[in-house]
């Protein structure tokens, strides 16, 4: 395996990451590339920029890029046509995420000759797989370094002296040890660590950062309509908009009104639990309303392959397989049921919760004329039911004609 | 085939089943046992004995039973220790309710001598399909009458005409179409037919029987614990409850908070689509909890398996397969994961929303030693992660190395 | 429901579907539209012409179309790309036939101007449920009408007196029963019925009429050789041929070396189990081919998810559900899959086996380079299948711990 | 981590674990206790206890058991009443072997007093895992040696030098490289390596080991019948045998009829492919004959749900997951299906391949009054069929309705 010369990090701008990239350069002698993406995260990303030039990477090594429609198009909205929640309520905000970060990296990295990737995600978490897996099934050659896992810079103070020794400013209030930690894009906003360790104790007010409380969200409840084509949103109240535009003012709508919190404790790859606090207030409005009009337009025999299919494909994002041939299997299914997958769902916001409360569809397989409790006029025979009652029973009395 | 002598009848005491208890006398010729039980919908279940009387059924073929704790034990909590939810979202409520109404059906009619059984569901729906897969699983030989598909009194008129002429009481409130029809056990309360037929208009308030408005609850939230052993709810607030106790005191908590509304477009068995309002008070509680408590006490093995096998297990339920043996083996699989499912789980309800907030278990999987961010006493080696990763993303690799 | 008036039939010439063409015109007074499909039954289609013109059918009327490569090549080998087997074994050989036929009844229905299809499938098959969820899912207001569940000629007798008092002419060899009932195609002959009724006899010699009895084929084993392109086959012994060719091929070389026989009881999708003998001698060679060269070319991920899923999509072909979106879903997934599913499988045919002994693959994912018991020369750390085994344990030793 | 004092090692009695426990204690400085069973691999173990001694290891730490029993009637059985194979075809004859000797590993460490045990399996393979997840799962404090993955001892010059310098006799055949690589035990034998590692390349003759080459094979074929109560064999032609003697003497069947060989290129668990060539004589009979009384036996849901989770079973076993609350849950569903499945298989063994030709069962679900071409005396309507068609046609029908 030959030496590696250049490296492109996951850079954030912040102190870890910019300890990070020192260290890539004083200690392993590399040639740094930082590449920092804007996915929503809701910070500037241009600052990076200059912390970036202050560490004296050149500015053709500084990659600085908004993701935002191309994470919300091809990763979000894709993820959200299978309906996919992991462990039945995680709408998987950070996982969906890695694959696109890697899949940059890896392309900077051959558009610079760098023969590396790095990030800063732990040796304890699920990012470092995904970020790795990804990069892996994109290149199987380039090289992946994970600091976390290597240095001994493992304590707030070791860090804080290893930043100053080597001229990195070091905000005052990264001083200090975070009460707990975050990760944040353009479909949620997770928190872990430190006061969240014990699961009995409540999530502290201070940790939402994308939410209202519910107790202070309107007294009164807010109705909006989601348009649907082809399993993906088009629009908000009837104006059309962006992937990325949709999502962002759904944002808006679930701060506003509390809604998207979960306080979960989930199961990681890497076999450990964790707790973890997620808001993600326009994707559960999102998520609601994509199984509303799925009511409407969806077959039974597709919506209920979805549903056993799902658990599978929600976990492998969670592990990082997004870019695998599974997926992409999963993938193709779902997508095929989503052709007709159009209408307009309307939902009432009120104090924390999301409620699908009317569902139309241009491509509606609802029939009133069958399911009427009036006069059907002949739409609907009664007396077939009995047929495939008897039919479906036949195994059930033979069997219990053996058992007797 | 012999001819039918003698029928048990599922009888509510409502004018639907009276009238059919008298068709089934009168057109049929049979011999009428009435069977009432109280699942919990509510409603006094002893007037049904004068109301059979009055039809001239004798005081030994009237059979009038509480089964609230046997649903509650044997029926709604195992279905929730697989945290069954159909297409996503229902709770199941009354698929739930059948099969224990056939199984005291069949019962009876080898007690009764009886050769049939005989239920007030129409031709349309999917309760026709449970009662009768239900009893043909329980008796081979049975016999089922179901007079909604035989008779021709199919419209209200006819039925009242009918019911008049042969001295059936028909309450005032009976006279006109009621606007929508309802099914109600301990579980939940359901509505569906006439207002709710578009699925585009919103639920009229009128329709809600079990739980508050949300906009009507109480304006601060209030916080309760559930105590789990073995999978099963037994405590609220620290007070040891029977199954059903716990649910009725969920049920209060729940109208109370406006929690556990649903409005759905599900998929039928018989092959068509309908809209139903769905109220879950307790249910919704409670299932939330279930999952909880699971967070921390259930493996990420067995939890993945049982969300890949609950969208199965919930259409078996739905489609009335309780008495199948592929529901009894998903059962039994589901069951043994229970064994160590116990502990507490902290839920804030508030204006329609029930939010776990904590858990703790004697049987926690959850390790702070292992998931800390602080130094972990060398209970987990973060270099094993590479390993880890770089054998997960070798097939990739392979895979990516092919196509390149 | 408006009164039918024209009926494609699906004839094949014989006495049964003869007798219900005449029956369609005089019992029911339509006009009959007749369809001979040669699907690789092994018998002359011709000679349906001279039949159906002996009825008084116009040859306007008369279809007469050779479908083998069309069966082949989008039904057969579609289905084998998901290594489809009913029930461990059977390689669907009736089922997969039932849907194209379907397809042509009603196109020719469209063309002919006529409003229902007919076929002669019994009330107690499956036949009649492929047959008809077919058209039904290929045109939502076709009629169907199937005489063997309406009429009364359900003895020989009966059956062989209607046709002679109507001048259907009765074929010596079928005055008398035959001893079992046989379906036939390009992929399979199907036998049930009479003499096989007792699941514990075995099947009499003369029963078989596809392949060798093995204890006659050649002493020598005779080794072939399949090319493959995108997950069908394409060549046989280095010849390139249409699909059709390549299963009649395979199918010569099954019958001679006494390859593809099985003996199955098996459920049937209306609730019995029937006992049917099968042969199916290209099919079963190219069934095992086609797992040979997945072998080599298909990544585990895939490879794993397509059996999981392949018991489902058998089901699927096995109850008739061709022609639904689940299917068509699983489909994409599959055909996903096997875009470089290439190369060439090597097998050894010998006196009822056909095995695989080689295989080879332009994009093979086999490396030696990592599997070989030498030196790898870096390929592969073996390090790291310490920190790959220690985090697949982690969950495994914090549950161990909890129950210690 | 406190320093290993004793380890239990799994012990052949061959070079490579002669070398592996005189390597513990020479360059690990440990106690050494050895632990050999019979699984049935064929080989003598009491030899071992001689060469044991030699390495001057205690009569106290010499553990010599004969394990047959347990893993016939504990392991393999209830492995085949799931039906499992690997990828389509694969009888995991090695896989399930492992975790029976880790329990036993671990069963000795706490009797001695030991705090780790050892292994002779490599860095690459699925064997290694198999062993360390059994292990942590049985025991979470255990600690694991791998020799193989830390020492230099990569070749087999150096392994040899390094034996004779410590005084380990080196039988002449191993001096020099063996053409493949082997397991064995009652189950199976496989081959790997060296002369196996082209897939396209037919297994050399002198490979098999275990049975007799299809062309040698008698030229007449032998019937038996195979015996079964709640799912496990019990008897063969009559004569009722323990679980252990049932398979040996199918073993010898399989053999002398060339039954069971199986070329595969497989997927392992660390990642890469590999190509094995297995021997599974008595496996393969009895995995036939199992499915063979499962079909008369088991009702179609309980078979289909069977055959969904089958893959998902096979691949916990080959994973190394038998101790784990999945493998478990699956078991259970699994056995519940099995309390009827009993009765008796009757097989042709021919030239390499066994065919189940009869079934019968005191327990049958095959009603030969309801399959019958002949009157069936009103055991079944054809008239149902036409009703359970139109609702199965329902969902289809609305959705080409709407695709018009």
């Amino acid at each position: 395996m030959s030496a590696i010369q250049k490296v492109v990090l996951a850079y954030s701008g912040g102190l870890d990451t910019s300890v990070i990239a020192k260290w890539l350069e004083v200690e392993r002698g590399l040639e740094v590339v930082t590449f920092t993406a804007d996915l929503g995260q809701g910070e500037e990303i241009e600052p990076a920029r200059e912390k970036a030039r202050a560490m004296g990477i050149p500015d053709k090594h500084i990659f600085i890029e908004d993701l935002r429609e191309e994470f919300v198009r091809d990763f979000v909205f894709p993820m959200m046509r299978a309906n996919a929640r992991y462990e039945g309520d995680y709408l998987l905000g950070t996982s969906i995420a890695r694959p696109l970060i890697s899949k940059r990296l890896v392309e900077i990295a051959h558009e610079t000759g760098a023969d590396a990737v790095a990030h800063g995600a732990t040796g304890k978490g699920n990012d470092q797989v995904r970020f790795e897996l990804s990069a892996y099934a994109l290149d199987p050659d380039i090289k992946v370094i994970a600091p976390w896992r290597e240095w001994d810079l493992t304590s707030r103070t070791a860090l804080i002296a290893w930043a100053e020794k080597h001229q990195i400013a070091v905000p005052k209030d990264k001083r200090g040890e975070s009460p707990f930690s975050t990760d944040a894009n353009l479909l949620h906003t997770s928190s872990e660590g430190k006061v969240l360790e014990d699961p009995w104790e409540e999530t502290p007010d201070y940790v939402y950062s994308r939410t209202e409380h519910p107790e202070d969200a309107p007294d009164t409840p807010e109705y909006i309509e989601i348009g649907f084509e082809k399993g993906d949103g088009v629009s908000l109240n009837g104006e059309v908009m962006s992937p990325a535009t949709l999502l962002a003012n759904l944002n808006e709508l679930g701060r506003k009104h509390g809604i998207g919190r979960l306080d979960l404790v989930e199961n990681r790859f890497v076999g450990m639990k964790s707790r973890g606090m997620y808001e993600t207030p326009g994707g559960e409005i999102y998520a609601r309303a994509h199984r509303g009009i799925e009511q409407l337009a969806l077959d039974r025999g597709a919506a209920h392959l979805k549903d056993e299919l799902m658990p599978r494909y929600a976990e492998l994002i969670y592990n990082g397989l997004w870019f695998s041939p599974e997926r992409e299997m999963l993938q193709a299914a779902i997508d095929l049921s989503q052709e007709k997958v159009a209408g307009t769902v309307r939902l009432k916001l009120y104090k924390g919760s999301a409620m699908v409360v009317g569902r139309k569809s241009p491509h509606s397989l609802y029939s009133e004329a069958h399911v009427t409790f009036e006069d059907d006029a002949g739409a609907y025979d009664q007396k077939d039911a009995e047929g495939f009652i008897k039919l479906n029973a036949l195994r059930l009395r033979l069997l219990a004609k053996r058992d007797m």
